[in-house]
């Protein structure tokens, strides 16, 4: 497997495009189309928020459905969440424009939103948006970057990736793009993630490949606890790579998690440290643990408590909170079995040895946490299971975006 | 039932000190003694989380031993969580010093710690800090105040309150005192609170009371999220009103409960409202609800969120936020069924009916959300429940004192 430039048109036969639609934002581009020349069989993990946004239910019917996929449209700006039948016509009305300017069926396109909840969408913007993007639709890496700029909202940089890997002999092209970057905290997938494969695969080995990466990698991240009414993660693959299709979870299969594990891990950690006002990335790491299970909700709780996010940013090793944290998360274990480490590019020192403070050295420590990712190294000497949760730190930015977000 | 003046020595029998021991602050008071003349029936809640600080052991190990408790000792500055064995020797020589000072056996005295984790107590001035306390013991209201007052870490007001009211035609009294204001999501009961009482009670009904009245006042707050290590409730009834004791759930018992949830939701609000860096009271009342449990859940979801507390701050009547919040709070409900309502002393504006968005007066909702206590007022037209959370904006200077809490 190889990274390589680009994102949702790397892969053969997918094509972009993006516009100024004018939904809410002025001056920049708010609308993006994903395009597939084939049909696709599709995978989708969606938020387990209640509260699902209109193109929330409108996706998971087409997933599953079990129908295929030929392309997704997003707008940025404004969410079409809790817009009631208003807002789900506005999904219909966006796919049914694709139908009319390319001839796919309406029930093969995806829709996703992303901005401010209960407001409804302009649908003859959408509408007109759709009609000019049909006719600027392009294969090209630049076009695919475009795409990856008009998704963000409050997103300082855009998050893109590619990797091309070796299936039954034949290469296999895997792009997607993301965005964050408050209102994340993922419990099914992130706030938007479109994944785009020429890969020949049979569409639930697809969801569950998806479904099982997800778990490590978009549902490791937190910026700030709040699960979006929002969260879509879709992936299409069109099989233009021609490999023998996958059809059991052979080797070929496991190529593919790795390529597709690749792919969501960077551009989750893209979206952590591009949370809202953050200025470093926030990754805990925990090791030792009784069972995967507790090692997922211990990470995670670490990277989730506005104390230890707000000590990240701080610089401070005020490493009681992060024990604090693991404490209240619902995993059960003995204090006194527990290590913790502070770890960046600039060393590693522990802080708390099996139920006992260490007297540590403050300017050693400052130094490590001044770095651009810091780790919480956490060992629970219990088991042999691990896992990693990403983050940010709290900021004076964070409460200066959101106290005004809306207006 | 009538409020009064004082707080933990309002009670006949109850007497209280407090000194600056030097622990971490300077030039203020940093230890408090509560004690009472005779030995009392206590009750007690405690924090959940796994990590538990020691001397939320030592006071679980006195309530649950059905022993008596006589006196309370308690330190701001560090918290004494995560400090191994050394930090259960420190509760242990605190209360060895109280039975030295004042001959009450020392498995009667509880202690109490709030502040840094993760930090070793000074044991040798809290043992001279005791002793200091033990000559200077005082049953005035002021020494009441001045003892709320030397339990406060980043609080910014001491918090007390008093009732008295009327039990088979006796004058009893019920006080308190608690402190905030960080790491504050209580589960269990709030960081630290002290009650007195002169009501004779048997033990198994002071706790009953106590554990029912704190799961709809303390248990309701929050302000960062974070259930602290060393969550302490703990009450104290001496008899010396002299009431003939109450032995069953009669009507002297109501009584008794309607004070105590009087004094916890008077001293749990005042939490909430000088929650670290806050600015406002934020409470979410949820009316309509399928039942108890999830009118408490929607409730504390909704002050609980990052988002939610960011509008609040800014002003910002951005209604999606909490219907966000309420939906990933893990009750399930449709949101066509509900309604949502901003509300304070400059008025009630609805926002969102029964899945639609309401075009709301922008001014109006302003003005609204300008007051000192704004609520969010939610029906959930799905049945009889109902439930109140309390909790705070999110601000800048939430950010400050946490970044730079420690040093």
């Amino acid at each position: 497997m190889k990274k390589i430039d680009g994102g949702v048109t790397a892969a053969k036969g997918f094509k972009a495009a993006s516009c100024q639609a004018g939904i809410k934002y002025q001056g920049r581009t708010d609308m993006a189309f994903v395009y597939s020349e084939l049909p696709c069989v599709c995978a989708g993990t969606f938020t387990s928020n209640v509260v699902k946004a209109a193109c929330v239910m409108w996706d998971k019917s087409i997933v599953e459905s079990g129908s295929p996929m030929q392309a997704v449209v997003v707008n940025s700006g404004i969410a079409n969440a809790c817009t009631g039948k208003e807002g789900y016509d506005a999904c219909e009305a966006t796919a049914k424009a694709v139908e009319e300017s390319l001839g796919v069926p309406y029930s093969s396109v995806a829709v996703a939103s992303t901005g401010v909840i209960g407001m409804q969408l302009p649908v003859d913007k959408l509408v007109a948006g759709v009609k000019t993007m049909s006719t600027t639709l392009d294969g090209s890496i630049q076009a695919g970057t475009d795409a990856s700029k008009a998704i963000m909202t409050t997103d300082t940089v855009n998050k893109e990736v590619a990797v091309s890997f070796e299936v039954s002999g034949k290469t296999v092209t895997l792009g997607g793009m993301s965005k964050g970057s408050g209102m994340i905290h993922p419990n099914m997938c992130t706030m938007l993630a479109f994944l785009t494969t020429d890969l020949a695969i049979e569409k639930a080995l697809l969801q569950e490949a998806v479904s099982d990466v997800v778990k490590d990698t978009f549902n490791m991240i937190t910026v700030d606890g709040d699960t979006s009414t929002n969260d879509t993660l879709l992936c299409m693959a069109n099989g233009l790579a021609e490999n023998e299709k996958i059809t059991d979870k052979n080797a070929d299969y496991e190529a593919f998690k790795e390529a597709l594990k690749f792919v969501c891990e960077f551009l989750a950690k893209k979206m952590a440290a591009d949370g809202e006002g953050a200025s470093k990335l926030f990754e805990a790491k925990v090791v030792g643990a009784k069972d995967k299970q507790d090692a997922r909700i211990l990470s995670r709780a670490i990277v989730g408590s506005n104390l230890s996010k707000a000590a990240i940013y701080g610089c401070d090793a005020n490493f009681g909170r992060f024990l604090c944290a693991m404490g209240y998360s619902g995993a059960d274990f003995d204090q006194n079995d527990v290590e913790l480490y502070f770890e960046s590019v600039n060393g590693k020192l522990k802080v708390f040895d099996k139920g006992t403070p260490i007297l540590f050295d403050e300017d050693k420590a400052l130094e490590i946490m001044k770095a651009d990712t810091v780790t919480v190294f956490v060992n629970m000497n219990e088991g042999e299971a691990q896992a990693t949760a990403w983050g940010c730190d709290l900021t004076y930015d964070y409460v200066k975006i959101n106290a005004d977000y809306r207006s």
